[in-house]
Order: structure tokens, then C-alpha cells, then sequence
């Protein structure tokens, strides 16, 4: 199985306010993909960014839902320790919630939380060990 | 904000055993980043994939964590349909649980379910409407 991650799907409650969180709030290009409940979005990192009714993407998966998180986390990383409060202050303003304000991570950098229109959490790092290049990270083999 | 995922991380419950899962099971690449409780792989994606604690994952976000789906699932497209079901038949030999034996769906193409380790949720699917190039999905603008 080939190392790859083509698509994270994010169950949606209402997809219209959550398009316009992502679409309008974040400036984020949709792609012409998106058709009926389904949204999706290309990122400059490669793996797409779909959104599709929470309902249906737990039938789709066969998995029951009782709501709220599953242990998953997004991260968007960036360039400057400054980065971090002006990204979480755009997120919240396009009407997330901030869920942890930036601090010093023990890890050395600057980090904060914040959660979508539907509750999924992203994390905004600086990690000062991590280099961008053109906005993938750079990891070691 | 740009439009970028850098890292999905997934909560695991025993490291090792994730780890096993991932690198030995599905033979993806592990980065020498990975320190401690934390391991990262290099996807030919972009979007790097980490594993670390889910206890340790819902405080770092302020969370709390009911277990369960969060209303989030991965995709791993394929290039023909024979490979869902080869894809498939690998992770469930490198541990890995069959949510939904691949069938035929509803927008054309081929797909099932397995979940990692850690219950989290995978798509293997074949579209013939997304092109792949070097294992990346094609959209349209």
C-alpha cells in the first residue's frame, strides 16, 4: 500500500455554513469536483480537503456515531511565530472557535488551537525544527 | 489563510502497535522526526500522517474525548479497480478491520472500508472521474 493520504473527508452538519467558513472565511478554492452534498477542496499540501453531511459520511464508513471527537487533529503550519495569532485570529473571525490560545509548546515552537464551524480541531504551529518550502514540510527520511 | 493541511494526526491508544501497523504492515515510511511518544511518516502527498497518544492528543487540544468516530475519514484513492480489493486485503493482514467489503457505489466507482488499528477510519477507492498523477489526485479548478 503506497504511502498516501489522497483525501480527508470532515462530517459536515450543514454544508452550506460550513463552505462558507472554508470557502468565504478562509479563502480556500473550491474545485468544480464539488457536486450536490459533496465539497471538496484542493490544498497546496497535496491531499484534498472534502466535506460531506456528518449523517452520511458514518453510513458511508459503516461506523456508528455518537458525535463529538474521534482523535483526530488537522495541523497548518507556518513560516513565523507571528503567523500563528493572525491565522487563529482569521479562523475565529470566519466563525471558529477559538479551543486553546497560542502558547510556547513544550516542543519548542508556538501553537494554538482552533475548531471548525463543525468542531474539528486545527492546530496553527510554528516548530521552529519543521522547514516549509513552498508550504510542505520538509521532514527528514 | 493558505489553503494547506500539513499534518493529520491520528490518536492511538498504543504506539507501538500503531506503528507496527503503519511501517511494518503497510510498509509506509517513517521519518527520523519521530521522537519520543510521537512518530510521523512522509506521504508521497504532501500531508505528512503522525501518531501519537489520544489521551495525550485531546489535552494538547483542549478536547475532551468521549472515544468513538469523530466525523472524520481518510481516503486512499487507487488507479484500477483490482487494487481496492488488494489494498484492502493488505491491511487487514497488517491488522487492520474491514468496515465494508468494496462495492460497487453510488457516484460510478469501486470502494470499501477498513479502520487502522486504532479504529480509525480508511476509504479505499477507485474513481474514475479523479485522474492521479504521481499518486496525486487531479481536480479541476
Amino acid at each position: 500500500m503506497e504511502p498516501r493520504l489522497n483525501i480527508i473527508t470532515l462530517g459536515v452538519k450543514n454544508l452550506d455554513k460550513a463552505i462558507r467558513f472554508y470557502r468565504d472565511g478562509l479563502g480556500w478554492p473550491m474545485s468544480g469536483a464539488s457536486v450536490g452534498d459533496f465539497a471538496i477542496f484542493r490544498l497546496h499540501t497535496g491531499t484534498a480537503l472534502a466535506l460531506y453531511p456528518r449523517e452520511l459520511l458514518a453510513n458511508d464508513a459503516n461506523l456508528k456515531d455518537e458525535g463529538g471527537f474521534g482523535g483526530v487533529t488537522l495541523a497548518h503550519n507556518v513560516i513565523t511565530r507571528e503567523e500563528v495569532d493572525s491565522v487563529l485570529s482569521t479562523a475565529v473571525k470566519a466563525g471558529g472557535r477559538l479551543l486553546k490560545k497560542a502558547r510556547e509548546a513544550e516542543w519548542g515552537g508556538y501553537s494554538g488551537y482552533f475548531a471548525d464551524v463543525d468542531g474539528h480541531p486545527w492546530e496553527v504551529a510554528w516548530n521552529p525544527h519543521f522547514r516549509l518550502e513552498q508550504g510542505n514540510l520538509l521532514l527528514p527520511e
